[in-house]
């Protein structure tokens, strides 16, 4: 039943946003009564909180192709797919405005960052540095803006249409070049 | 009385979000009657849509430095310090939240890129590609992805703190080499 309490979540949070969630909206869409809700989880953030940690944990697979040209590649890869999961591009801006006010979800989201994306980048970026690609002095948090910046950018704050063929090719030529000039 | 209401628009938005707003709030905010507000403006939504309109006619200034380099170390100069205004790094998120599940706010939204951001950016490629700077065929679309991305992750999505001495100057070199590889 938890798991079905998660589902709605996401769903009620893409269709209504986290403002407007409500304990009985999940409730009703997850086909359980109120105090199913109630008896795992406190309040809405409480829900929230759990749900955004739940995602972190999952992570992204970390790329090992021996290039830093080829592992970028692919993290763009998979980053495009989540992205532009319908789920992950309505819940993630909804999120990302309730954390402009409430301090919990700015942690819950700053840790799942850290722990998802973030881990997967500086894991990427060291093995450039151990392999000689980049130099060793380059600034991680700078290489982890121009890596993660622009699909973000594209995918999120655009919202413009699937990448066409040939994109991802030449993101990652572009951001390859960047981090060398660095 | 018109800017008043302006202004308690913004500092309401940033206060509580879209969802939560209300006209009774901005009125009260604005020290006027909540007649005073409908008589100009039909609901949240047009009073949303009007204030971003008018931000995107302000628009940003275009720089002209002679270089590739030049250009963009002014644009990203006046675009973090943008970013970085508590109402903005509050209710540009807020406002994108909205434009995933409202068609109007989406479209205002993206127009409004367009008319700023993307009109600078495009000015600043343009200008390179006719220098002989980068190469005439390069993608316009991801030329702006790679430009305005990594900022805009910094300051709106990993809500970083102010970016350290020398880290605009990193950044402008490492975009300045990834539109050239391309």
């Amino acid at each position: 039943m938890t798991e079905a309490i998660r589902t709605a979540v996401f769903e009620e949070l893409a269709a209504v946003g986290y403002a407007r969630m409500s304990i009985e909206g999940i409730a009703r869409r997850a086909g359980v009564g109120k105090t199913a809700v109630y008896r795992r989880w406190r309040s809405k953030l409480q829900l929230v909180l759990d749900l955004v940690s739940a995602i972190a944990v999952q992570g992204l697979p970390a790329p090992d192709t021996g290039t830093l040209e080829g592992d970028l590649r692919l993290l763009y890869e998979v980053t495009s797919r989540a992205l532009r999961h319908p789920v992950a591009s309505q819940v993630i801006p909804d999120l990302q405005a309730e954390a402009a006010r409430n301090p919990e979800i700015a942690g819950a989201m700053q840790k799942a960052l850290r722990e998802g994306q973030a881990s997967v980048v500086s894991g990427i970026v060291a093995a450039a540095r151990a392999r000689g690609e980049i130099r060793t002095e380059i600034d991680g948090e700078l290489a982890l803006d121009v890596i993660s910046g622009p699909l973000y950018w594209r995918a999120v704050v655009i919202r413009g249409p699937k990448p066409p063929k040939g994109y991802l090719e030449s993101l990652t030529r572009a951001t390859t070049a960047a981090l060398k000039a660095l």
